[in-house]
């Protein structure tokens, strides 16, 4: 009976070892958790006319995707029913400006931005801008934004999507639920990362510790 | 052939009849939906601590629920990282003072309160408000509101729900989601509403004319 005892000890040591090593190979890939208040993207011309010809964005933090910072640099962002103040322009300079509000700003400026994906501004409305130096009265770019996963072509894989697929993402808890049309991107560029807004987060009680998975 | 043709006929058109008979006799019932911004329920002696000895409050609209209404009276709510003015009373007053903030209130004020049922308040935070009469320190009754349907017994038959059943809420467009651990409240003195608050109904691009389905 000894003798079995101890091979059966073994093989069962063996097989907790080689589990281990597995997970240690392929730990499960968590997706983290960006949150977005309100924001905007200038373009050089633009930035010229609000902070002064010539002007240079000043970075204070780095984000999370690579060579994207929020910058020192804030506006007032004005609709015909109201305005909102310190509004923080994200850099680089971009070739069009993009205001991202959120759902609730509708009621405070009395603009209705549509839902999309940053840079498909067709159609968007647009909004007046008021920095130190200047005002610009935009045509279009005003937009909520999409709820989206950036990931790189090795992430892709790993979860079995593809850039442009549409998924469903899964909360647990108090405030449980699911989001449906979260857009996939893929770059080579990009680090892993969830983006929902505020208003997003704090409907499901999430925050930026939180961790996002994917259920379809 | 023209008698079996013609009995077809009368036989199709007696049962699209019955089933539009039976449709005007059982609409389909949809749910309204109330979006609340954050709001405090007062005791009386809370009240005439912020607003005088014997105050009573000053109704300006009533709420969908009988006997509710949202008050003239507005306090400012502090914590200890920042304060928020002009936070509506609603009435009738309550054995208990009661306040129910947004998610995001929890950075302005620095109180994280709980995701809780109304009058579910033990082990709650508490909060200082201010009036143009006083200042009261509540020791508890700081919360999110819990998601939750009011209905009435013949409702929650139409729904096969009962009281303090959790049901999931689906919601299409855009911005489509689902919310889970929705509680039904069914009393007979309730109007049929889902109430959400302006948080959760932003992050699902809904509006206080949507109409809400219940899925399970």
């Amino acid at each position: 009976m000894k003798g079995y005892e101890e091979i059966l000890k073994a093989l069962m040591e063996m097989a907790y070892e080689q589990e281990s090593l597995r997970k240690k190979q392929e730990p499960e890939l968590k997706i983290p958790l960006g949150i977005s208040n309100r924001h905007l993207h200038l373009s050089q011309k633009d930035l010229d006319c609000l902070f002064g010809s010539g002007y240079s964005l000043t970075p204070i933090k780095d984000l999370s995707q690579p060579g994207q910072y929020a910058c020192k640099e804030t506006v007032t962002i004005c609709g015909p029913k109201g305005s909102i103040e310190k509004v923080r322009v994200l850099g680089p300079v971009r070739p069009q400006t993009q205001v991202e509000l959120l759902g609730g700003d509708h009621f405070k400026l009395g603009v209705k931005a549509p839902v999309r994906m940053s840079g498909d501004l067709a159609g968007t409305p647009g909004i007046t801008l008021v920095g130190p130096k200047g005002t610009v009265v935009i045509q279009e770019g005003v937009i909520v934004a999409q709820r989206h996963i950036h990931m790189t072509p090795k992430d892709a894989e790993y979860f079995q999507v593809q850039d442009g697929d549409i998924v469903e993402l899964e909360f647990e808890g108090e405030r449980a639920g699911s989001y449906r049309n979260v857009i996939v991107r893929v770059t080579d560029a990009s680090a892993l990362e969830c983006h929902l807004d505020i208003e997003e987060a704090n409907a499901m009680n999430l925050t930026s510790l939180s961790l996002i998975k994917i259920i379809n």
